[in-house]
């Protein structure tokens, strides 16, 4: 029987630093180019990119009939999409048999001096491409600290959660069109924006730049119009996560949001992470989430362990400063789990596509260092984070870079999500 | 100088009858299959499709630069989101050669037997498809009648319009998965609801299922990430118009759209018309829209006429039973046109790309027979509407279709909108 790619014990031939994001088992996909070669999907192995095109030419994959007919094609492709479609089986083979060929012990890649050569990449010499080309992107709301919070802040401390807030998980559509990857400038938008002391609204650069830490989930098995996903099976659609930055203008939004919600105070940009960490190398690190109360309706009702135990946190930067870590928190806080969020989003018959992206909403936790926003961090301005250059920040300037890390570890291993950054640039 | 498309004068060796919604002076764009022939974009020409890749074979747009080496591939294609690309001068071209080859006194094709066998084909010979595959989708709330409706229903009648709503065009980010063609069945959503005199939500088939009357607009020309988009340029971006239902679940939606907006009580289902109507052709039913006040901001501030007279109807068909046209209103009643609304969406930097919709919000207009939802001509149930058959609805029944249509007229010349339409199927 073959070993899990999940087994601490594995170790490979690729020489990678104890603490690396990127050990034989993690193994997560993303789509890379450089000037010599055109979009290919990729494995990340320590500092390296595996150019799973290059390796399926040299025929490392030949057998798998999984992949039928699609390789070596599928892997010279600008998103995960299509190898997504393949499914689940065929997302398993390829990652077994990476593990496999990456082992100390295993030969046939190790020793294959030319096939080395072609297929394995410093990170360092590649670009890196958005995963995946997302056809739909939702935003939840799953955080209680963060819904709490913003409640408090904007609403009414004493009626912080809205009544529904506890019987569904909350969400919205996003926009596609401006996901960016991980490194890719943000320009600080122009909007419209009041403040409650103006007597009318005036247009002009944000004011009240924010970052949200957040995490996406990649749905790699889609569905058919007018199909529900009984939430037993919800996870069996999830490829896997990547880090997830839901850049937000806070004027814009809070001038506009009523009654339908985010709008022009997000879709300016937001950036996610080259990696998508697989559901699988997560197994290990399944938590529970926090007793939901009350007991969710039936549709949304699962026992065992539906959370994850991911590390999160989010440095700060200024233009040719020192950086911050100015919050630490937990993915496995978040109330609603992944499974409920897709089960819910499914519930009326919406149909979800391979490549869709379901962001987590800000991941707030219970401490004042534990929070997923600028808004959070500085209580709406009234408590500016101190940063190790000596400033402080209300909200985000020009300049700013903000570094959003994650990894789950146990027993010496460390599944990492790499990282998802940006830097902010003055408004035009 | 060639003759416009528009003019009146204009006729074709094609036998329409007076009144017809595709007369020679419309030519809206579509994609359409039959069992024989793979997808591929068409114009509408009275009864007929005029099939634009069998036209394009024939040498028919041959000396055409606009096109470039893009035909005749570029006609044989699933959506219109390729052609699009190609930019304004390429549409004008086509529209101008289809309008050349079919005038009553052009040769060409008319006397080419075989051409005509091949290019011309019946409409209820094909299958109409999804004209563009929306890669975002954007809904309006456009309507100051629709908005002050729903405000004075569910919120405060003394302080119906919230706000922000007469500075600037509110609207939020809809589903593209979930668009569908007209003639596509729409099956009764289940989710969460919760009356305000219940204790608690449950979960079942949608109570309050509804339709929304709106026309859409279909990016043709995108932007870079970051680039905004002048007034006076907003036009130029914009292909054509198309009605659109936007299928709501009342019941769904307010339950859970606060603080974050619509979700699942649209994302169900929406259905959008076969055919694309140029912007070229509608320029002779310019309108000025509501006079706006305040004066919008300097970045939506236009002069000129940006509204568009299009008559707009409903019809409501139920199971074996006979049909009532049961609101009629015109698009020209906006207070937000289309071009504020692109200007808009782009104004923080928000990236449009081709393919995308822009759907109006809801069109209603001032008198109770001009309302363009359910919800609102039944006015939350409290007067339902007669129906020709005897009966009456305050929301929709299953078996019941929804048929919505529209054209504009004026010297004896229709641009028609066809319809579109969907048959509520019960829940599963």
């Amino acid at each position: 029987m073959a070993t899990s790619p999940n087994s601490p014990a594995l170790r490979s031939w690729i020489d990678i630093p104890p603490g690396h994001d990127f050990p034989i088992q993690n193994l997560p996909f993303g789509v890379f180019e450089t000037d010599e070669r055109g979009p290919r999907l990729a494995v990340a192995i320590g500092g390296y990119v595996l150019d799973l095109y290059a390796l399926s030419q040299y025929g490392f994959f030949e057998d798998l009939t999984e992949l039928g007919a699609a390789q070596p094609k599928v892997f010279r492709r600008r998103s995960l999409n299509a190898f997504l479609r393949l499914g689940r089986p065929a997302w398993r083979a390829v990652r077994q048999r990476v593990s496999e060929l990456l082992r100390h012990d295993a030969p046939s890649l190790r020793d294959h001096e030319e096939a080395v050569r072609e297929c394995l990449l410093r990170q360092t010499h590649v670009r890196m491409l958005r995963p995946v080309k997302p056809n739909n992107y939702t935003d939840f709301y799953s955080s209680i600290e963060h819904a709490t919070n913003v409640g408090t802040m904007f609403r009414d401390p004493a009626n912080a959660l809205l009544p529904n807030w506890r019987h569904l998980p909350i969400g919205y559509h996003g926009r596609t069109s401006s996901i960016v990857v991980s490194g890719t400038d943000i320009r600080r938008p122009h909007g419209q924006r009041k403040a409650p002391d103006e007597a009318a609204p005036t247009f002009g650069p944000s004011r009240q730049l924010d970052f949200e830490l957040e995490m996406a989930f990649v749905v790699g098995t889609g569905t058919a119009l007018g199909t529900t996903v009984p939430i037993a099976n919800a996870e069996e659609h999830i490829f896997g996560l990547c880090l997830f930055n839901d850049w937000s203008a806070r004027d814009l939004q809070s001038w506009e949001y009523v009654p339908l919600g985010p709008f022009l105070g997000k879709n300016f940009g937001s950036s996610v992470a080259p990696w998508v960490v697989t559901l699988d190398a997560l197994e290990p690190f399944r938590t529970a989430g926090p007793v939901q109360e009350p007991a969710p309706l039936p549709y949304l009702a699962q026992t065992g362990n539906h959370n994850f135990d991911v590390q999160l946190e989010v440095a700060l930067v200024p233009a040719q400063g020192l950086e911050t870590t100015i919050s630490r928190t937990n993915f496995g806080l978040l109330y609603w789990s992944m499974a409920q969020q897709l089960t819910h989003h499914a519930s009326n018959g919406c149909n979800l596509e391979a490549g869709d992206l379901y962001a987590s909403g800000t991941i707030s936790g219970p401490t004042p260092n534990s929070l997923g926003s600028l808004l959070e961090l500085a209580w709406r301005g009234t408590r500016p984070v101190p940063l190790a250059d000596g400033s402080e920040r209300k909200f985000l300037l020009d300049g700013d870079t903000v570094i959003m890390r994650g990894y789950a570890e146990r027993d010496g291993v460390r599944i990492g999500f790499g990282e998802v950054r940006g830097t902010v640039l003055p408004a035009e």
